[in-house]
């Protein structure tokens, strides 16, 4: 009963995830931010959808696993913008690495392991699995900036190269994808959705 | 270039599963409705933290891409609760088929019949696989009701035997769970969150 009681509390506390709100907006859903939970899901659906296009040996079910997680670590460490300042994106990796061992740390020891280490993988991207899961969790926020006429980008005023190399994870995981994240970047330049630079 | 539109298509529309709202609410965002992209997320994590609680053989990642994909019908169809009217029950599961021809009718058609067929086999509930994901679908409402002081059922004034019936799918899949569920169908009832009957 102890592991369930253990899987029980980690369960009810990524209910939390539901109340990190991120910079992209849900159109159809008047506008209002979007969260790390839904947007999760949306990001694990969309890897399964794109995994004919991976250009690389990729087991799909533990890029989808990595995705399910990654963000978990907001429930302490809230989210960063991915263009936010040089000073908040340092400090973030601390905090999110606390966040991990607190939050996995709630399951029984080898659950907690495991998925402690499925989230490392994401986070230090060097493995075939985590450069696509990245790349994923890049891609979807391009596409939805892009059919919110520069969304974030936009108030942000985010330049090119940002959004190129933020999607650099695309070149050899799935280069299609890549050149699509191109095309649409050139197309985000031409509206002034993006800065030059 | 064709399938990459058809997938980029398919994959903006899911964007709108996010403002499909469901009768369970979220504790730590001010008690507001949960919408079925983060319930989606939400089992899918938590079949993967059940997982070593499986009594029978189950594909875990197969179990997790029904998890991701069975809410999205309620784009077109809308979420029925699952204690609605027997009426209500009824005209849902013409109205979810239609809605899963027309979604996943937007992907390439490979895809589309492979994501279409497994969205019926949750649906039809008859595989291990099936069963697993349903039982994970059924019982997180339990416990983020339990969490609640009741919540839905409380609202709606739901009886235990209806809480039973809908959780009958651990039986198998997880005896442990499904002893855990029901002693905590016990307290509702003793607590008047659920109703006698
Ligand atoms: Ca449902």
């Amino acid at each position: 009963m102890q592991d369930l009681q253990q899987q029980l509390a980690f369960i009810v506390e990524m209910d939390r995830l539901k109340a990190v709100y991120r910079q992209t907006t849900v159109k159809d859903d008047k506008g209002r931010f979007e969260n790390s939970a839904e947007h999760s899901w949306h990001i694990a659906v969309m890897a399964h959808v794109f995994a004919p296009m991976i250009a690389e040996p990729v087991d799909i079910h533990r890029a989808c696993l990595m995705l399910l997680l990654h963000d978990i670590v907001e429930i302490d460490a809230g989210d960063t913008f991915a263009f936010a300042s040089a000073a908040d994106i340092a400090s973030k990796a601390d905090k999110e690495s606390e966040a991990a061992d607190r939050l996995f740390g709630l399951l029984p020891d080898s659950q907690a392991s495991d998925f402690r280490t499925l989230w490392q993988e994401y986070e230090d991207a060097e493995s075939a699995d985590a450069r696509f899961a990245k790349a994923m969790d890049c891609l979807l926020p391009l596409i939805q900036n892009m059919n919110n006429e520069g969304g974030s980008w936009r108030r942000h005023q985010v330049s090119r190269s940002k959004v190129v190399a933020r999607n650099k994870y695309l070149e050899h995981s799935a280069p299609k994808l890549w050149e699509y994240a191109l095309e649409q970047i050139d197309i985000a330049l031409d509206k002034g959705w993006l800065q030059e630079g």
